[in-house]
């Protein structure tokens, strides 16, 4: 196969009419695919359904120190909650805040709260105009749309094979004190499946920052999502590391079962300094009478502890792997050999992202709708969702079964070649 | 019975020195009661053991529109428990907005927003240095603790016989643009057990304030909490009431499963205007992934519809109604013939509120928590905890048993009783 930047434009245009009559055949077969949301598919879910089985109407529902589940009271989080978590975030449990069925909404409340209340005593980030924050991209469009409402100006963050650039990281944050926080997903970065190297970490873990107000939010979403479960990614636990250069205020880690137990039904965690928790737990003892322990309860009796997580997650695994791999056998097969795009095959996480051509993106998103398959937007890993190469696109295997992700992953790439043979057809 | 008013200084002296006989044998009982906090006591929370048995691990967990409950998504809560929860909060199912396990997050959360974001494209909240708050007293400890921490001004309004001083609120809010909002809790009202008149409704319906972003936080916790379910208060619903007037938009409601089912593990609810609830669900959407669906779907599963959940509060009622009236005949025994208190017996609710002479109460919390009995901190129905009279405390009959609450109701009455005696022999 001769790569398209090699072919003449009559080979583009023969390419180009194969590819048209191609894509009406696909768009005749009125197929309704989606590749956008990273959400569990129904067959994973059914794998956490003996959860349900715990408790019952005679189920004694005690926490281990007699606490009734049914009933007010405990703000942070069952201590038995905190113990599993601890373990996932690596941290110790009284580090640890469990939270509600979203880390999302623990992410949300700290940048609200800061907002408003300020953090450790700091001036309210409100009366800061010029706020800024720091956004590692691509990355995750939730955590951009947080930024965005509360009026920070976003600056983009290049992402490096190992993590962010840390040189422009730590060049801002130290020279500019309206630079309030990061954006971070550590391991199986969403959407690039990066884990940040152990030297990363350490420099996180180092940052100076002009302002003492500056968090590192910490996204520990993918902490136990190996798909690799022989050979999987390790990630250098931030907290432990920033306690030995004793920044360990800087960091808000987040974590979360939604892809463990049931994506909108699980219980989530936040990490902190102890200075932090206190803080926090200062508000939230305002802010709300405590989290749904009877969750929290099943979540512990259902996992148990990190083991029992890592054990759950290789079901997980051996379900998700083939997606993955039947994605990326495609794209080797139909992409490759035409040098017209590159992909991430992860260890780990939720996602693989697409590397199109410049300025192909969007036009592929919208050739892949028409075709019956949605995609994330293009743009969408980027503040304000403005990609300025127009080229990243997450493909999210995890809803579609096996056999759905083939054949819209076929029509995927019918679309990168339709869109690319116009490209170099405009050109 | 002779009035201590009208007893001679030899006399209060006899029966002071009766009295800390009693309370010295009460001390050595070594009792350890608690009437502090409207918490359902365990055998209330038994009777709802049995919603645990409509999910195991073979339950289709779909909603009525075929939902997959346990993966993402439905931000504003199953349409099935928006229906519910419209009908304890008297509006329509597109008016409402199921949240997580506490309604005291849903109002933190639109104080929180309204602070960094404003109400309906009003200025922030942060950026009105002056911003106040009305409070009718006596009334909700957290409430208060919501505005207090947010820095606003919090203004007194007192309660009459049929709800706040309307006099009073109508003039502040037509007045003053630096009014944000107030607190109610229109029915069986903590802790005075006051259900607002129809006329009081109307009035809080046709309010006409300086800022068009005040807003009324009706906090109808109570709302199917009869004891006299033969003979309840009924409280005229807000929302139909404002749309006459065309003030809907000034309406925030909210209710909770809490005192329902599970004091922590419930569901809570949101009722508000269109306008309303499409702003909050704009800012909602990016705070969240959307509350725990599977809790919502085990409440609609078990309450089914407004008469189901009449039906399970009947039975709490039975549970709970024995306690008020032990206590209330207690009080009119002990304390009524004395001339130093009075109390409220409600239709409903979770409290008792008490009246002691003035300057008494704090005093008398003191006595009862060294003779083993907690109270409610005095001052903690008032805003900054500062009662100005020092007079009011709150019973809350609901935890202990009814043996107990004899128990710790006579203990109660020995300390306003000396307290009294003190007070008489200072003066």
């Amino acid at each position: 196969m001769k790569k398209y930047e090699e072919m003449s434009r009559e080979e583009l245009l023969k390419e180009k009419a194969e590819l048209e009559a191609r894509f009406k055949e696909i768009k005749e077969m009125g197929l309704n695919l989606n590749m956008a949301r990273g959400k569990p598919e129904p067959a994973q879910l059914d794998m956490t359904m003996d959860m349900f089985d715990l408790v019952n109407k005679d189920t004694v529902l005690e926490g281990e120190d007699g606490t009734d589940l049914r009933n007010y009271g405990v703000l942070t989080g069952l201590p038995e909650a905190r113990k599993l978590m601890s373990e996932v975030l690596e941290c110790e449990p009284d580090e640890v805040i469990i939270g509600g069925n979203a880390s999302l909404n623990l992410m949300f409340d700290c940048v609200s709260r800061a907002m408003s209340l300020g953090v450790l005593g700091g001036t309210p980030w409100s009366q800061v105009p010029d706020r800024k924050w720091l956004c590692p991209v691509p990355g995750y469009d939730r955590h951009f749309a947080i930024t965005e409402l509360f009026g920070f100006e976003m600056i983009n963050i290049p992402m490096k094979e190992d993590g962010p650039d840390m040189d422009m990281v730590e060049k801002l944050v130290s020279e500019d004190p309206s630079i309030k926080g990061i954006w971070c997903v550590p391991k199986y970065a969403n959407p690039t499946g990066t884990t940040y190297s152990d030297e990363v970490v350490k420099r996180f873990a180092a940052l100076k920052p002009a302002a003492s107000d500056f968090r590192i939010f910490w996204d520990n979403a993918y902490a136990v999502h190996d798909l690799d479960v022989e050979d999987p990614d390790v990630l250098l636990p931030l907290l432990p590391e920033s306690k030995k250069n004793g920044t360990e205020d800087m960091v808000y880690m987040f974590t979360s079962t939604s892809k463990i137990t049931f994506a909108g039904a699980g219980i989530s965690a936040m990490g902190a300094s102890k200075a932090n928790i206190d803080s926090i737990k200062a508000q939230l003892t305002i802010q709300t009478i405590g989290y749904n322990k009877i969750n929290q309860y099943m979540h512990v009796k259902y996992l148990k502890d990190r083991e029992g997580v890592k054990a759950h997650m290789a079901k997980h695994a051996a379900m998700l792997k083939p997606k993955f791999l039947a994605t990326d056998s495609i794209l080797r097969e139909e992409i490759a050999p035409l040098g017209i795009g590159k992909w991430t095959l992860p260890k780990g996480g939720y996602f693989i992202c697409f590397y199109a051509l410049n300025g192909c993106a969007k036009r592929i998103v919208a050739l892949a709708k028409e075709a019956g398959v949605t995609l994330t937007g293009a743009g969408a890993p980027f503040p304000y969702k403005k990609d300025p190469d127009d080229c990243v696109i997450r493909i999210a295997p995890s809803y579609p079964s096996v056999e759905e992700m083939r054949q819209a992953t076929e029509i995927f790439a019918c679309c990168v070649k339709l869109a690319s043979v116009e490209k170099f057809l405009a050109e």
